[in-house]
């Protein structure tokens, strides 16, 4: 191994910690400074540090960790019982978004049929902008003491819910584009993931039950359940071509309602907020492409942006409408959603590996983060202040 | 990057956690078992894992993690107060195993002059037995209530000490078969990097004990704190041929007396036991070349081990005896002394690493820890049971 090894990781994890907390300070999502920190020390600045495989290791366990600790997180009793209304508000914000993505890249640079490789480029701009950020949305509600109303309610589900969907939409489009396009046995083999995923989740959730009531609070506890989570993370990129992060959310699931479920996640979130988290960030802005940003990808980067806030936002809404809600509460639950987060970037960060993302695009997903994290709250305050009063 | 490196993970921290366990469970340490999880799923048996690249990073932080963490735990108040003491038993008890083992490799093989590497072989061999393990002897010593005798402060100081002397005669080591032998020019980098790293260390010290007044208890002061210790690490080895393993130590010792020591430490630990430190035990199995074991090297074993715990107990014994201690108390401290533990594999890697061992001497390295192990806590019983009450 190459020692210089250490003094990236160290240079990283610093440079990322201090320009979050800086982000932090003036607002931003921490997550916002930690790209542009990698986007400092990487090639596009002062190229002090450059990605290699290494790294990229780490970055791939940071993003497992990531979506395996939200898989931990997930209130399953929640998802229930805010129920259809939730799901219909999801699947449709999920469904406005993919197409607005898909029909903006295609008035820019043109349609294409599938299989070929800009048939998915397109279909990618779309998935990104399909999931809401939960921790954001969450955030901006409980400053604003609505977490607990319906409308609150019905926005957090939804906002869990779409990880989902966005997850199962990322597998097909991820699929589509990695096999020979044989949609068919794209989604046999995500069925079978699942439905394999269910039976070993449940006997594995089963044995860390035993375990975790003849030992509880012990480091087993985590240690088997990290093991079980990159297990499945490779089970699902390996045998069933789905992305490694569905096998670690899918992970988490199965074990959000162990007893020591809090144990785990606490010590999954203290490993990953230590290093692999940050380098996962930071790794995006190493990667990203500063040098590709013509004029022309801003002005696409603006509409892009555009899109996503409107498409999530009229979905959502419609959706709600659908549900019975009045013009407020839908225009609420729809501005709601507009959050976009890590998933935005996992997301891209996939497209890139598969080969039908380019990376001079990464700036607009950035931007995307920056500008929906700070108009969401605002916008949220604005809608709750006037008007009725929520319940 | 290569995804089947989720599938090593996996499969080491699960194969290591379990027989660590067992191996607890039957009596001996834990680490014992994480090697024989390494050696089971390795080459030597069922060949299911290859060291790689990748691997080798997580096992390298791992010892770093370790051996910051055991700069971190330092007690310096009593270091300091059982001071000369413990300095004389620990320094004669490190010089004496270091003799006893290059002569044995001597007496088997033929001794050689320098810059042979055969010489430099012989000084591994001892080098290997200089550091007790204190975290062994401190157990042992706590399960008797003997932790807090005249007798056993003497020991766990030394034990401390006696980490630092073998770090220093480690580094002196590598530096002398690294460079073109010359000793003059070694001995200066380490003075300049100690040097170096007490000026660092108190700014570091500083700039943190500052920072930690004004942010307790948040994450940036571990992540900035490993960031320091990798940065430490990173340059002894790269400007100053000095073991990384080192930095990471002088790195813990600079913020052992932080008010959030204790915080950073358990964050350390977290991230360490979850992931890197089984690894880098599960590494050293992994490495373990079985099918070189012959009876010859088996017979050398056997000797190995022998005078690994006869010169502990003369040369701590001896001091102990010239310090004004009787018989049965030097008796006690030199037995006290025998337990080897971690810093003997690791410093057994870095000879590899260097290439001045073979890894067909790791069984007799890992059958010393066993058996120092298992030997140490009966004959402390029995000596303390017998004759005059320790005081």
């Amino acid at each position: 191994m190459d020692i210089k090894i250490l003094f990236d990781l160290a240079i990283l994890i610093f440079a990322a910690k201090a320009l979050g907390l800086l982000a932090r300070r003036i607002g931003a999502p921490q997550v916002v400074g930690e790209i542009l920190a990698g986007l400092i020390v990487g090639p596009s600045v002062i190229n002090l540090i450059q990605v290699n495989d290494a790294i990229e290791v780490f970055a791939e366990i940071g993003v497992i960790m990531l979506m395996f600790a939200a898989g931990l997180g997930t209130d399953l009793k929640q998802l229930k019982s805010s129920g259809f209304k939730a799901f219909l508000v999801a699947l449709i914000g999920v469904l406005v978004p993919l197409a607005g993505g898909f029909a903006l890249y295609g008035i820019f640079y043109g349609f294409a049929a599938p299989p070929s490789k800009e048939f998915y480029t397109a279909l990618f701009m779309g998935t990104i902008i399909t999931a809401t950020s939960v921790s954001i949305t969450v955030a901006a509600l409980s400053e604003m003491g609505k977490l607990s109303t319906q409308v609150g309610t019905t926005i957090v589900g939804a906002a869990v819910i779409d990880d989902v969907i966005g997850i199962i939409v990322l597998t097909c489009v991820i699929g589509g584009c990695g096999g020979e396009g044989n949609v068919g046995l794209v989604l046999l083999k995500i069925v079978l993931f699942f439905l394999i995923a269910f039976v070993i989740g449940f006997v594995i959730y089963k044995a860390m039950e035993w375990l975790d009531a003849r030992h509880p609070h012990t480091q087993r506890i985590p240690i088997y359940s990290l093991a079980f989570c990159l297990a499945m993370a490779y089970v699902a990129q390996r045998y069933f071509e789905i992305a490694d992060i569905t096998g670690a959310y899918c992970a988490g699931i199965a074990l959000c309602t162990l007893k020591d479920t809090k144990y785990v996640e606490k010590r999954i979130d203290i490993s990953s907020y230590m290093l692999f988290g940050p380098i996962f960030f930071a790794c995006i802005g190493l990667k990203t492409d500063l040098s590709g940003l013509t004029l022309s990808i801003l002005g696409f980067s603006i509409c892009f942006i555009i899109t996503a806030l409107v498409t999530k936002v009229i979905g959502c809404g419609l959706a709600a409408k659908i549900c019975g809600y009045d013009m407020t509460d839908s225009l609420r639950i729809g501005a709601g959603m507009m959050t976009r987060g890590e998933v935005a970037l996992i997301v891209a960060q996939k497209g890139l590996s598969a080969g039908v993302l380019d990376s001079t695009y990464f700036p607009a997903v950035i931007l995307l983060i920056i500008v929906s994290s700070v108009i969401t709250p605002v916008v949220l305050k604005l809608l709750f202040s006037k008007g009725k009063q929520a319940v």
